[in-house]
């Protein structure tokens, strides 16, 4: 073709223009360099404004989640892993089986290419990972200020199991809360390289893509899952509560039964956080019926990432929806959720 | 309940802080007060991390693009109106039927509550007036000076109606090229307002949903239908030349047949802008096979929003993709895509 592309990406020294969002050939050239090499997916190498393909009749679910994570890369991940992973994760809670994604970018101008580059790059192996493709996308450039390094939304859709219907407002008196493992360990690792707080632990994110764990639970559970949730932003603190809040029960759990690590104990310990508020990108929280809690639990023990789970408590009938906890000192408190700013930009 | 909120969401004169963005109570609310209340339906409050909806066996398609236009507001719409019909476009120039829309807002610190809920309430009237409810949806908060007012990335799902498969590369030599209408007046209409450009004119964005123009387009078409775009960044310029590229033919299209305002005309060459590269947010060209451009353009013309639909051109068999244009003045040009930035952030 005669219109090849006048001047090339500069991948090893360039970086994002306001040129790279406006539609014309600087923008092909980024996209094609590196979200389609990372990617890599017919859908996207088809050039159009949107992916088809072809679904069964039956129950899908959609979601969507933005991410602004400061610093972009930590621990165990990147913006890019937790986009991928984070958005795979709100579809496997409904039970369902992660089909396709999409990925919006916004990009300040100025932003390395190589960056860039290496976000996409782990996109794309986490998206290959979990068998779930990224199938369309979006790229838009802000002037340099305008922004903090990269933004990703993806969004994403799965189909849901028949005979499953998980919602926040099923669980019921009695039911087990049981976790899939332990708790923190993406906000310390996140925190350990805030620029105004850097400290040494040796603590990685739990990011991770749990829809094959989930697939095992409702094997195992089937309908008596009432519900499922990863506790990121707000932790076990927030989602509990809002549990508690939607099917107007009240929980009871156990802070000894709770997996923490110790250095992840220690880090919230020197922040002056309580783990329960931190969030987390690997792990789950089920409410299940109490006569299937056993099995749940054994299909996650079976599950790489949910070696550790373990039953933390019960929902109880309780009209003010409360959750307490009975602590390690042999008292009672209540868990409740921040209500203010407590770990901004932690995914 | 009485662990309702602590303290209210200050419409009137509140600012979004970290806190709304934190997973807790005030994200909580400032979602229930804003964007439940603008959104308006049963998924969103049922307030799950997804939503889920019942499809029929097909092809789906789906799409996402990110909005960072500036100004937020500006004649005929604002963010939120583009965020909602730009991804009910994308869906819909795959021929389909808009089903169903994500929304991620990322929100800098201190922009107005005020703002943020008149984008909202644009949003939900636009989706309602297009029948495509916005059925979940994420927010996050990063801090003062790391975004620009509001960042909003949709995603949508729609479903290809059997039969039918429109992609870049389906243009054949002689097929016509038709557009919906006048080019230029989104982009024209954001420039005017920008704040070291302000100009005087009377032109508003086109910014509609154009999914009902596209069904009335296809029961006339039908599969002589080869593809459809709507020429956003980049304007009409970046789109034949993407399609040319992908289709491996040439365009001959006529400067004299494309609908044009003569107050969109003065305000391109007072900016310096070639209308061709102009942004639009609610027009389409279509690619349709000869023997049915004529149907094509009577159904577009007999529906509100292409009253001005023309027959602009042809594709013509050429290796060297070219887009050439016979000009007003009589002679030929060829008409490029800009290989670098103009219009930074119309959309």
């Amino acid at each position: 073709m005669i219109k090849a592309s006048s001047r090339k990406l500069d991948l090893a020294n360039g970086r994002v223009d306001l040129s790279h969002g406006a539609g014309g050939r600087a923008m092909r050239q980024l996209i094609e360099g590196i979200f389609h090499k990372a990617f890599d997916n017919d859908w996207l190498r088809a050039g159009n404004d949107q992916s088809a393909f072809v679904v069964p009749s039956g129950r899908m679910v959609m979601t969507t989640d933005g991410y602004v994570v400061s610093p972009l890369f930590f621990p165990g991940g990147n913006i890019g892993t937790l986009a991928v992973n984070g958005t795979i994760n709100d579809i496997a809670m409904a039970g369902a089986v992660p089909l396709y994604l999409s990925a919006s970018f916004i990009i300040e101008e100025g932003f390395p290419l190589t960056d860039l580059e290496q976000i996409a790059d782990s996109m794309g192996a986490a998206s290959r990972d979990a068998g779930v493709p990224i199938i369309t996308g979006d790229t838009k450039v802000v002037e340099r200020g305008k922004a903090d390094g990269v933004f990703i939304s993806t969004a994403g859709v799965g189909m849901v199991p028949a005979g499953l219907d998980l919602r926040s407002d099923a669980a019921r008196p009695r039911d087990a809360v049981v976790i899939s493992g332990s708790i923190g360990d993406h906000g310390v690792a996140v925190m350990s390289k805030r620029d105004n707080l850097e400290f040494d632990t040796a603590i990685v994110s739990d990011s991770a893509a749990l829809h094959r764990l989930v697939a095992d639970m409702v094997a195992a559970g089937g309908a008596h899952i009432r519900l499922m949730r990863d506790p990121t932003r707000g932790g076990i603190a927030a989602m509990l509560n809002e549990i508690a809040s939607h099917s107007k029960v009240g929980f009871h759990i156990d802070e000894e039964a709770i997996p923490l690590k110790p250095e992840v104990a220690a880090a919230c310990e020197f922040l002056g956080l309580d783990p329960l508020n931190v969030a987390n990108e690997g792990k789950l929280v089920a409410v299940v019926a109490p006569e299937a809690a056993d099995a749940v639990l054994e299909a996650m023990r079976a599950h790489p990432l949910g070696l550790e789970a373990a039953l933390i408590g019960y929902a109880v009938a309780d009209d003010n929806c409360l959750v307490q906890m009975a602590t390690s000192f042999g008292g009672a408190r209540i868990v409740d959720w921040l209500s203010g700013e407590q770990l901004p930009r932690i995914c």
